[in-house]
């Protein structure tokens, strides 16, 4: 008989997409539903972007160079210099998205059955990667009291066998917010070193940190054999469809071994390479414009948040999420019940239950993630909606 | 000690690439170098799949559907229908490249240590897919003396055993050329259904059949549980890094185990998506231009080929590959020797050693792969070179 395989079979469905059939019957009722469940933005991806492609004039679109076009390779260097950031062209590997680039790294660093710490709640589809590369992921429980902040090291120490190879780190992170602090990072540094540890640091939000100092694993010292920097255009120009992130590293080995499964894949998106390379030409404060909209959109949220009667939402530092904690039974029903059988105005709102971030059976079921990825405006009407659910939620509480 | 991942270690460099530094170095010493060794075709991108991308009013670049497009995916419906092959959008899965498409299918249907058999020589990157999946593959041989036919149906019975899950064919067939009958897809349908094995059909060269009838794995009765075609438009409108491909089952249950895959990396390229669906909408005669180019393309080729002495090279179906059989000792050695010691007034030419798309060790060693992607001028000039080089080869065998 025809199966599919144990991994086929064991591959997470994505926590953020599987409410989506509520929120199209929904829709087919006439209801407005805010989409807060996905990390897709409603920022305008930047003109000059789109121009680029246009202006080009290709007459044949090639495969380019496996490790992405050198162009602009060497134009993201001068990125990287703006923040703080020294590598050179060689040490950068263009991908088909971050996701790709997380990949790469698990197939170059990791062997099936070999496994890699990550600090919970943490961005889902680490999961899938996991799954596919056949790593087993790790959970370290941070705590919504403590705005999720770094586990102490030694929960890190207590569970780190012969088969740990790697943690991973998102900061500003996906899904709380969480900004990591220099201190946080010298620590993370010293357990890698100490441990032989590979450090892959998912700095996807870089651009959106609003209070407390930005800091790259780039900027730590003494990482830097350790250490596997993903990256990607999506959040940062709000380009989440052009598919193009990137993988940087200064360990020759690692980057040589990724660029064998580079090559086998041929080539990252051609137009989206030619849109990365016009994002480095942007105005010097065009991140000054996203970022204070995230920020005042992210303080709305939050005191709208806090002000409702059971609810706590730390104020994160940055990214635009955020995880909150709602006085319901299960957040899983309670995401289901809001799109099915709840509405307020002809509107209702999709969050993502944080049981799909936990690693640890149980954990995320009084939790929401919420992406502030819509303007304010709808927002406030969002929060309104959710409010009033909260009011009239069978599973409430207290 | 940090430590590369066996499968980073065993992982291969692509046989296609590998000789890229002696190219540079010939160019750098003012050498025209004619690039036979890549599926990189001269042909133009249709204009209309650029200018669908300059007419698009895009304000925000979003995550498309983790399948593609519905829209693409109606309008290849149509595309399939005029090619004989009746499938509806939600069999169809948009990928990124034909590369995606075959990963996700090893990814869903494979369990790391099951068994893959590919009549050989084939795709290099096969080989890479697999290790990547921890797969292993079985080659079957294919001989240049039958133009490099199906290999007898008993030899594949020889080497199924308990691990071996699918097969994969690619036709008409990178590298040889070869384009597979009815009757042998017929045997191929058998020996799945007889075995329970899954059959990936790589079909990239689909609209490039000279001689004889093309069929579609999708036109064989009784396989649609067991099949997974996967296709890409690269080679169809020349368009190799916009990185549009599609993976196309009947059987459910495959499609939602890739479906877990493919939102895990979220979606597809966008900008790629709207020149794919511009793409169905070609004059019916696109492909008429382009296939006769190929065409005259190939007899040149193989009319130069044979001309010299001691050159034994079959005349293909369909695709732009030949394999030739070279009076050489080692193939690696002379497409080195070609670029490094040869030129030829002031030319030389890079060919694809057919060691690297074998995997049998030992095979290919007097055999090349040659594509016949630059225009016949270029051809002629490249012929040229070859035809001198093995003049004057030292490692000549007869």
């Amino acid at each position: 008989m025809l199966t599919i395989s144990s991994r086929g079979i064991e591959m997470p469905a994505s926590p953020i997409r599987k409410l989506v059939p509520f929120a199209e019957t929904a829709k087919k009722k006439g209801i407005k539903v805010y989409h807060l469940n996905i990390g897709q933005p409603d920022v305008e991806t930047p003109a000059a972007l789109f121009d680029a492609v246009k202006n080009s004039h290709i007459k044949v679109l090639e495969y380019s160079h496996s490790a992405g076009n050198e162009s602009y390779r060497r134009k993201l260097v001068q990125y990287y210099k703006k923040v703080g950031i020294d590598v050179s062209y060689d040490q950068i590997m263009i991908t088909t998205g971050g996701s790709e680039a997380i990949m790469f790294g698990f197939f170059a660093c990791l062997n099936p059955g070999d496994e890699v710490i990550i600090p919970e709640p943490f961005y889902a589809n680490y999961n899938g990667f996991a799954c596919a590369a056949g790593v087993k992921v790790v959970p370290i429980t941070s705590y919504i009291e403590t705005g999720f902040a770094l586990p102490a090291i030694e929960e890190f120490e207590k569970v780190i066998t012969s088969k740990t190879k790697a943690i991973i780190i998102c900061s500003p992170n996906n899904p709380t917010g969480y900004l990591y602090s220099k201190d946080e990072m010298n620590k993370l540094r010293d357990l890698c070193v100490k441990y032989d540890l590979y450090f892959f640091s998912d700095e996807a939000y870089r651009e959106f940190c609003y209070d407390g100092e930005y800091v790259s694993a780039m900027h730590v010292d003494g990482l830097d054999k350790h250490l596997i920097l993903i990256d990607t255009i999506s959040k940062r120009y709000s380009a989440c469809g052009a598919r193009l992130g990137a993988l940087v590293t200064k360990n020759k080995e690692v980057y040589d071994a990724c660029m064998k499964f580079a090559q086998a894949r041929l080539s990252p998106p051609g137009l989206a390479q030619i849109m990365g390379e016009a994002a480095i030409d942007l105005p010097a404060d065009y991140f000054d414009g996203t970022k204070a909209e995230y920020l005042s959109r992210r303080d709305l949220l939050v005191k709208r948040l806090n002000e409702m009667p059971g609810v706590v939402c730390p104020k994160p530092g940055g990214a635009f999420y955020v995880i909150a904690k709602l006085p319901i039974d299960d957040s899983d029903k309670f995401c289901q019940w809001i799109l099915e059988s709840f509405t307020y105005k002809d509107q209702t709102v999709m969050l993502a239950p944080a049981t799909g971030f936990y690693g640890t059976p149980g954990l995320g079921k009084h939790e929401v993630r919420i992406a502030y990825v819509l303007n304010k405006e709808s927002l406030d009407l969002a929060m309104d909606c959710l409010a009033e659910a909260l009011k009239v939620y069978p599973g409430r509480t207290n």
